[in-house]
């Protein structure tokens, strides 16, 4: 049988800022560093900043594309997943990771902190969205100071929901 | 050319408060006496009570549903969608309508809020989700204070919508 | 609790033949003089002469779209779903038939009547694909001589099918 | 940039004969010897066939489930994609490969082969599917004799493929 690598996911805008982006490659690094893949949808900004940061560790990375076109994956995808189902595919960049890490992000990086939350599979923030419902707030997303800080968090979570299964 | 009725997506938990389940039936009721024709994901709580409301008044329903069985839709789906897409499936429910009234609703109900928001799909809110983005609140979720005025809005901006297709 | 009509599903080529085209506007017609509801992939060719042929016929039709984009149906369909999920609607076609009609077809009716017969989803075939698994013939898919044939085995095996659920 | 592994798909039953679990450990070990990463629908059958012998030759192994659960992968699987679509999965399977190999198969099979052909991926069959369109054979699936040449023939066909993108 063979041993397996966590799988953290690593979400956030296809554009993004500059702090956004060094956030990101920041998280790659360190989940490469713990021996970690990381799987993200494969496009731009925050998911080419954390590919990048990974690659530059020695990590694997999975991009699962939106598209039709394993082209269309940032240069630091490793392993492309061609999946044609648009903004579907969100499902299955969250439901991969043993944890999820988003980074900023727009209504997309939303809808997967949501998928994550509905599957029970932990999510931690950095500078991310907070939610509220019916006026009271939401405190399923665990926010991070720092990169080091949410890859810290983002395996032990990891691990103890591992441990369940 | 077949003229379309207009399609209003109602989203909110599997189940849910009585309280909820009474704007639900009334947002359906409404939506089916403006001639709307209501979409959902297709099984129980909100979708069901939304589904009773429309049917109550001679409404079209259709069901989104997630799972691999047409049986497992709300009585009051006329026509069952089977995706077997799981969660997925929310993309098509919100996608599909031109307008989303939200109820309620937990994370699923979020992730389809994200998802109608990510397409410029306006989403109506009734006692649902606030959210607010790296600490500032985004408001791109129209309130409504109760179910006529949430049909009352939800057809007004599908109809600019549409015009501008 | 709402009667169903029965639901069945059209499958074919985009682009088609005049005589497929005829044949699938004969099919849309029978069904809806049968009282039941057309489902397809909402876009051209068999699709659209199906669609055509229902709703000469005052019968509803369902375009489960693969783009993102509802303008995209053929102006037959009554009830276009959004779903931007590519070929993987053609899953949920089929699966939302409860019979399947193929006419003709390229590799994605062909992926259609796979997908049918692995759900046990019955399919009957005019000039469509035959199929042999390791050279000897799968007689799955059920022959019929024209589109009045066509329909009367979809409405017969669809209602063997829907008593055994 | 990173440089890519040719990626190449084995599709086949979830159950098999024994004779198919020899081939597909043979393709799966042809596969790793050459370099390239295999990406398979992760359960039992040819699946873990193919995947036992890719791992046991050191190769990359890739499983786009279609349940909800990293635990229903086969043990042989390195990286185990969650996808919770069910038979949609399909689709993503057979596009993420640059060429499909497939081993004997039933109806789902016969999907991928479908979904396969429908976006101009190269298919090579071992002891699998034949189609007939309209009575006409369609020779679209490329023969092999056996798993050496079932895996050269991809790898040719995938680097062609490659150089036209």
């Amino acid at each position: 049988m063979t041993k397996k690598q966590p799988i953290i996911a690593v979400i956030g805008g296809g554009s993004c800022t500059k702090e956004e982006a060094r956030l990101a490659e920041e998280v790659g690094r360190e989940l490469a560093k713990h021996g970690a893949t990381l799987i993200c949808g494969g496009l731009g900004g925050v998911m080419e900043a954390a590919c990048k940061g990974a690659s530059s560790e020695g990590g694997t990375t999975i991009g699962v594309l939106p598209g039709d076109n394993r082209q269309s994956a940032n240069p630091y995808v490793q392993i492309p997943i061609v999946t044609n189902l648009g903004y579907a595919r969100n499902v299955a960049v969250v439901k991969s990771g043993q944890a999820v890490i988003a980074v900023g992000g727009n209504y997309g990086t939303l809808s997967e902190i949501s998928h994550a939350l509905q599957s029970n599979i932990p999510v931690i923030g950095l500078n991310t969205w907070s939610i509220a419902r019916n006026g009271k707030e939401d405190k399923a997303i665990v926010n991070a100071k720092n990169a080091a800080e949410a890859v810290a968090k983002a395996l032990k979570l990891a691990k103890e929901s591992n441990d369940q299964d």
